[in-house]
């Protein structure tokens, strides 16, 4: 049997009601990943409905005006779907898998939720849980270490603003404030509907143009406020700590900058757990429990950071050990066989997170919001491919770490 | 560009040594994961030895005659290779992922690793992180709950074995006892060496043969006494629990059974999380934590298990309404929807676990252990839509509940 080999077809289309559709197919998949990718999250928010965007996610669940929670639950599970959702600072997003026979009853269910009924019952007992959500976390020091972190390094900018808001604006939230949210924020035009996998692209768009019909315009901005980071230090003490927990934060390359996959390389060198600069210089030595690096590409404007968790007794000498191993970093940058390596290990990681519907789902969405194009996983790759020496160092001149600014949260005296 | 449309295919072949070579070749894949499978665990040791095979398996990671454990981590580490162990009753399986191109220093890294050096120092070290392994789970009562529960089912029959061992045993273990066993167990007749995804079956065939040519032939066996289950009720105090932990264990079906498609579909019905009978009948009533249900299935043997965590207050309660629930089970049999719905599910759910390389070298690998067959995976897709209501209560009729062990871990008065 001879046929026309099967390639990765992009589709893309905007209905009239500014809902924007788009397709990665793959029509050997067993499989169909769809999702609503949501460009919304805390820093959308203003303080007094601090918190709105995440606890909205949980509400979705609750049920539309024709659904209540238990059906929702009972729907996914008879259709055998993988399913969740997550709200970080700038995206909520739902998702879900299938097989490609429930693509039809998948797309209906989460179209209906993105119009949820809100009922205040709901929302009075969803409350506790977000409220004790928040209790938990705060007794989670690695977690509050970026979340408090942020909150001082953007300084005022709202991409500093806390996902989960706080005890006092959960509490003080009303449903009616919620729902004013959801009414501007989930308008079509905020709303990119991706699918991946065995698509049937002709029926999906008939189907969601239906679905979607009574949905009404609207117009979702986002505030782009310049970025005056904080630099330099700041210790806070944490109650029952009885480690140090250490982030270093520091202006990186935004999710829209070409830059970025050198900018990822750069941290894989530098704090990759395992084998790295800092895992060499600090773990391996025993001077902390943990230290990593990474990247925070966001909307316009992004950081790396580094992290170490370590005895209190050791926080100087860890101290001294970063700044020594960053100020040698910028000083003679990074060798050949280091760059080699990073891209090897990230080429692989690619790879490896682009094998299933799934995941290929959560990276053409997330693409589409910051960049409105697709990127196939092999372009992605050539871009790791093609980055030099002159492409990491040249970074590390106009992104200096030099300019960073170390939290810490140490042990209450 | 029109091409013949490329199917998985299945290769196998056994070396001279008495080595099995085999692979699910999928040339669209972007990856390749191979492993070798070893037919040997907990149930293969005697009690003198208890817990050497999960210790042997840490150990291959301290490397060979040529390359200590910082070599083998760094040469995982450049290859970006996703690569883990593990250790069951019955098998030690070690598996990796990595670019095509690296596919045969992969190869040759796991085939030196198979021969380990087992040197002194070494093995005095891991003996301690084993012990604190142990020590650390003996306080954790979901885990001993079955280690413990299985050893009291099993009533003396090597499947009752603990994969940790005991304290006691790890204690007294020798590095010659732990070699003897490597060199009888690890025999190629006793491997499998499994590929999965875009693999190059000449090129790899040939390069396993020249690596092992200098691997002697053995001879490893297994016994297969007679299983005399335990039946009726057991509860044991639990220091520290505040909860009550029990466990249901009864004769299902083996991992060579044909009617194993069955027997996980009356799990599915009887205890899947979140929507099935014991979950409407326990955890919806608040009278459980957490409740299921789920198969093991063995070489040669398999069972039934359910597990529940409930306040002791409950216990009674609890006891009572599983007896109702799987009396009901036996009398009524299951109906045609919930057969249908859990047929569903488990369908999908195969495909879910069946999309990447290294998921397909665990199902291809594994099978092969127990069944000396390969089977696609639209082959036990088949499977399962053609199970049939009487398969289902022909099933309960032949492998009945009330032939239980009920095990409970109860908070010490």
């Amino acid at each position: 049997m001879t046929q026309t080999k099967p390639a990765l077809e992009f589709k893309q289309a905007t209905l009239e009601n500014g809902l924007t559709v788009i397709a990665e197919i793959n029509p050997e998949a067993k499989s169909v990943a769809l999702g609503y990718f949501c460009k919304t999250g805390s820093r959308d928010e203003t303080p007094e409905i601090a918190g709105v965007s995440h606890f909205l996610e949980h509400m979705l669940f609750k049920g539309s005006a024709t659904r209540d929670a238990l059906q929702v639950n009972l729907e996914f599970d008879q259709m055998g779907a993988q399913y969740n959702a997550y709200t970080s600072e700038e995206n909520t997003v739902y998702y879900a898998a299938v097989l490609p026979e429930f693509a039809p009853r998948l797309l209906e269910l989460w179209t209906d939720l993105m119009r949820p009924a809100l009922r205040q019952e709901d929302f009075d007992t969803e409350k506790q849980v977000i409220l004790e959500e928040i209790a938990l976390y705060e007794d989670r020091p690695n977690i509050m270490l970026f979340d408090w972190g942020r909150a001082r390094y953007f300084a005022g900018h709202p991409l500093g603003n806390s996902v989960l808001g706080t005890t006092r604006s959960i509490s003080a939230l009303t449903r009616d404030q919620m729902a004013a949210y959801q009414t501007r924020r989930y308008a079509p035009s905020n709303l990119v509907l991706t699918l991946a996998g065995k698509v049937d692209w002709e029926r999906t768009l008939a189907q969601v143009q239906e679905l979607t019909a009574t949905w009404t315009k609207g117009q979702a901005g986002r505030d782009y406020p310049d970025l005056h980071p904080a630099v330099g230090e700041l210790r806070e003490p944490y109650p029952k700590a009885t480690q140090t927990y250490l982030a270093l934060l520091a202006p990186g390359v935004s999710a829209q900058d070409p830059r970025r996959y050198a900018a990822n390389i750069l941290a894989n060198i530098l704090g990759e757990e395992g084998n790295s600069r800092l895992f060499w210089a600090l773990s391996d030595k025993g001077l902390v429990e943990s230290v990593g690096a990474g990247v925070d590409e966001a909307d316009g404007a992004g950081l790396y950071y580094i992290y170490a968790q370590t005895d209190p007794a050791n926080e100087e000498t860890v101290k001294a050990v970063l700044r020594d191993e960053l100020g040698r970093l910028e000083r003679e940058g990074v060798r050949l066989e280091e760059l080699e390596r990073a891209k090897n290990k990230l080429a692989t990681a690619l790879v490896f997170a682009g094998e299933t519907p799934m995941q290929r789902l959560m990276s053409v969405g997330i693409n589409y919001l910051y960049n409105q194009t697709y990127e196939p996983l092999s372009e992605v790759a050539r871009k790791v491919e093609v980055v030099t020496l002159a492409d990491v160092n040249g970074l590390l001149e106009t992104r200096p770490f030099s300019q960073s600014f170390i939290y810490s949260l140490v042990p209450a005296q």
